[in-house]
């Protein structure tokens, strides 16, 4: 199953969404239009999906959840910016990230900019609840992101401090988006409930998924370098699992215990790395608690109502287990 | 008249919002702790002391004020975290910068996080019109920002270009805070106008002064490196009349000519160019400018009721002129 049939129940509002992001564009500034162009409107779209197939549980209200929706999008967005602005990122989504062309400068100006735009959209939903859970998120996600700065090079993390990791760096934002259309569209409390542990669990096996693909995916599906987190430094599962399972001359041990080391020998570490996930049990390992957390999210839906987007949600847990990119 | 004597009128008020945003501090993660406390608590209160004065005219209503007053110098140390780290500042408030103590990284995030912090005190007020005016501001704020990047270091600057630039900078958020305040006291239109006014204006002038003052100021009163607007290639109106004022053998069209020039060499042209503003009628002529603001900035404040806040908003554009830090 493809993306794409999953949201055929809200292909024409998801159209709409795109249209109103990419309505962010027309600004006065010729330049910050031409930003704004360039990091716009490519990503998946998981997250207004998600915002959308939650409303149709309940009083699906277009005028709610089409704001809110631009507004997870944006402020997804302006993470990728801040984020690839901080790391050096060179490439996203296939293209050129924002610092690479216009500078460190002009990505963290341009990221507050999207996150004051996605703010204002989600006030326009008229909905405090929403809107506070909009900042609330974005504070998890930067305090999330400044513990994973201290952690770079640090090769004694423990499993569960990987899963807090993501869970603040992805599981809450998808978390947020599913919530929200929860809660616009009238949902009770017990399915707002629901919804928001599938859309966290979701958002955690979507990240294992990811950072598996930084292992074996290949940079023209992903869009940007294979190997990126070990090259920033970042622990991820299947490298925790390659330092347990390969505990004598490891590479990944090699590389955070010199991080300064020459950029070719960094290169040849990540490639042997990478190498050795491959050839061992640890991305079918990595899979197996992906796949857990997809049935976990999935295990309370059957409570909400018969709604055809009961299944899209199913399908979509079963697509983040299975996606290629 | 010192600023603590026109804070008289809400001083209790004001110590409860440093309280509040004390609280701010106190997080689970050591680290995010730490620089918070680095951060905040150190600016003159300015723009919380003008919601709470605006307040006064109407119907005060300390619960919805103080999350605003909260939100708006939260919204302020954010900006200031994230300049000093994109024109890598090493001293604010007399103080190692964020990006100076903990790398341009964490004050990405540092600000992002307070960013949201702000606007979810800002949604705390439940009061939707500030709540989106609050969101616009971060966009004028942040776009502006843009702007003023692409013309550093640029000769061919009109005074119109100055002052769109600091009226983004500094007026913008001048005015939403007394703007926020008039809001949530249940102000009438007319009198929303007139502070708007007033706040707008008096954020030109005290932008003026800024500039002036990192010409004729001294490190220790300023808390900061004097002459950094020129090191940052930033041209303020002090250098832009000194280019229209002195043609030939001008410093600053030699340092914007070549920015790239020795940092020692860029010194000396700073330190000649200060000189020369220091000697000429330049800092006159530009505190006449910034006067005639803080004189339109209360044209129309008799309109108002005539509360003591009337007087202290008068006394506050006195003081703008007069300060010297």
């Amino acid at each position: 199953m493809e993306l794409e049939e999953i949201y055929q129940l809200v292909e024409e509002d998801l159209a709409k969404v795109r249209r109103q992001i990419d309505s962010v564009t027309e600004v006065d500034s010729p330049h910050l239009a031409e930003m704004l162009r360039h990091v716009l409107g490519g990503g998946k779209g998981i997250r207004p999906a998600l915002i959308l197939l939650a409303g149709k549980f309940y009083k699906y209200n277009l005028d709610l959840l089409l704001p809110m929706a631009t507004a997870v999008e944006l402020m997804h967005t302006a993470t990728l910016v801040h984020d690839d602005a901080i790391d050096k990122s060179s490439v996203r989504r296939g293209k050129p990230t924002v610092n690479e062309v216009w500078g460190e400068e002009r990505a963290v100006l341009l990221g507050d900019y999207l996150f004051a735009k996605a703010g204002e959209f989600a006030a326009d939903t008229g909905n405090l609840r929403v809107i506070i859970l909009f900042s609330q998120t974005l504070q998890t996600i930067s305090s999330g992101e400044i513990v994973q700065t201290d952690d770079a090079f640090k090769l004694e993390q423990t499993r569960q401090h990987y899963l807090d990791r993501i869970a603040s760096k992805t599981a809450s934002l998808f978390s947020l988006a599913i919530v929200s259309g929860a809660i616009l569209s009238g949902a009770p409390e017990d399915s707002i409930k629901i919804l928001q542990d599938y859309g966290f669990k979701l958002g955690v096996a979507f990240q294992i998924v990811d950072d598996i693909l930084d292992f074996v995916g290949t940079e023209q599906e992903m869009g940007k370098p294979i190997g990126s987190d070990l090259s920033q430094g970042t622990l991820t599962l299947p490298a925790m699992l390659l330092l347990e399972q390969y505990p004598e001359d490891n590479p990944v041990k090699e590389l955070f215990r010199n991080p300064d080391m020459p950029e070719k020998d960094k290169r040849d570490k990540i490639r042997r790395a990478i190498g050795m996930v491959g050839r061992s049990p640890i991305v079918k390992q990595c899979y197996e608690l992906a796949s857990d957390y997809c049935a976990q999210a999935c295990r309370d839906l059957g409570k909400l109502p018969a709604k055809p987007s009961r299944q899209a949600l199913r399908d979509l847990a079963d697509l983040v287990i299975n996606r290629k990119k």
